[in-house]
């Protein structure tokens, strides 16, 4: 783990840390991801209606190139989609029909699990970083999703 | 968020960073964390019995102070833990029933929402970080759960 | 509603308020449940495993007759069991599992859904009523399920 | 148990008493809940839209004062709406996406967990009950609902 | 099981079947439905809104004749539409709200547990069967799902 | 459809039809269904233990060849049980913790979701079949669940 630890980066934390990071610091993991052999998105969501969350990804997952125009490619992305949603959700699912909404950074990260490990092929990451909360400024507290598929 | 970004760092993101970071990136973030107004600590659970997490957690924020010994602090931990558990088990709760296992590091944080904010009282959060999987070396793969609730 | 409010009460209404209530309120109660047309039994389960919750319901329904011994006749009770134990957990099912103990009341009750109107056949209900929390005296609050289902 | 039966209320039992209860027996639990040190209100909505449901409790609670206006107090009431949210929708969540139709009666009861116990703080109890089925007029039976968390 | 296995087909089998066959087979299947006892129907509905499809099946139902008018026989059809619901669903409930789609077939069947076994009395199987997945021809999979209740 | 519908069958028809039949129609299927391409598997499998339903599926899977001993192979199995699991559980997961019991059949079937159309690669279909219920004989109903996913 020392290398690793120094220069490497797995695929999920990889995903994590790009939501979670800003300024140099995203900077700077986003060569680090690309030293490992991973390809990485970051974007931003906010809605009440969770339809949107996973059209902003999966639209910007195709634009960017990190899943092909495959179903087997969009199915593990769906399915990393859903995976991260339910970690923001934590346990009901859904936005607006329970009267809250997120406002979101997400990230895409594809590659293998392990930095420059080729053994076990590609995995599509998602992570969904952000506030959620009643409709109303400030009531809201962070919340956190991650869904990891092979792809 | 400037100064923010710089110095200070919103709970959640305490909790979640210092379940991802280790060494004398894992050092500072405590240091920053400390003086962002929160308690923060970090440990290690493993198992194929969801109830050891639950067991490990609560009696690490017992022994190390994060909680008092009133039932409505107890009761705002265990929602942060069943939230992070939500997180980690996306969409099918349950560990060893659906013939899986857990490697699991946790963190849990106490402090305000946002770095020395008073105003809305103190919020415990809890991440989960580790891998799960097939009870085989390596057939697993990161997960990451995050709940927070008021104390 | 008006004679129904001081002589009838509906089948859900007179499974809840048998758990809730106790001494002379009990007893009037369950004398007004016969008047209209219910056949009541009210006991009590304690347990971290959910299962014992199952048995001790079907085993006093089967035990006073409330149900014969038809197939169709327990999945009917299996169902109004399931439906209030969904209740009491509030969205994440399971008791030790996810370190949580419950002490209960239980309530079956039987027969049409309104007083003396048998125009719809026989329905039953099951209500589950105490306190459910970590495995410390005291450290636990009220919960409470219903669940009707066509018998 | 004695006084507390004759006198005294639970904080629970009073919330799921309150929305049973009808004409002079729910002005007696009124000045009951009152003398235990509770705060109570009573309302009633009909929906097919989940969120309405949570609209209504959420303004009456704060239009009644039984919350403040800081985020920690709404969180606290959110969450206790949603686990009786639960409790009505016994296992799958939601109304309208699965054809049928709530009509509601709720009751917020806001103080300790026991009559005049102030040793644990506030808590706040939301009870949820009512008719659910097609909407169809009759074709429906009844349901109730019970969260509490400390506010 | 000889004869069962050539001549009868057990209800749910039925109801399975029928949704899987077409042609031919379908016709021959329907003609040993209602040797067994059973009155069958066979529909289609897609929709991103699964209201949709609790609606289709229910109007099919009471327009062929499948239940009667009474609320206990509309339950026992509306708990499997939503148990075999959930089988499409496969661990989260929705459709576009979770931006996806289902093209379904449907069958009712109605009548004993087993061919020509009226010791049970009557149940309703209701088997969904199609292909669920994002908004783009071609990029889904096959789903199915069954729900079985006396009636 | 022409063609298909009289010499072909898609991956998770196949499955499906691979638990109801027996004996000679389960034979041709069989033939059938190597004709398009796929691997197939059909066995046994009886609890009030999930784990043990995951476990023979799995132990199945690799003695037969149907996946090899990759990761990515095993984490495909485990979802498409998992999503056969969701089908027969209905809403609620779970066997012994909420007193039934399952005796099944289960299919593994691996190939193209189409017949012999290698465009969008290799997928493994579970099916799931049989009966749940009270531990008591002839105190059960058919289920069934279908899971597939890309491997």
């Amino acid at each position: 783990m020392g290398n690793l630890e120094k220069d490497g980066v797995s695929l999920g934390k990889a995903a994590v840390l790009l939501v979670l990071h800003t300024g140099g610091a995203e900077t700077a993991l986003q060569d680090r991801s690309v030293a490992c052999g991973y390809k990485v998105y970051k974007g931003k969501v906010g809605s009440m209606d969770s339809a949107k969350i996973f059209a902003a990804i999966t639209t910007a997952a195709k634009r960017e190139g990190l899943i092909n125009d495959r179903y087997r490619e969009e199915h593990a992305l769906y399915h990393s989609i859903l995976e991260a949603y339910h970690g923001i959700c934590r346990g009901q699912d859904g936005l607006g029909n329970v009267m809250r909404s997120a406002g979101l950074l997400f990230s895409i990260v594809r590659g293998p699990r392990l930095p420059n490990d080729a053994a076990d092929g590609e995995w599509i990451a998602i992570a969904l970083y952000g506030s959620m909360g009643a409709p109303i400024k400030g009531f809201e507290h962070e919340v956190l999703g991650l869904g990891i598929n092979p792809v």
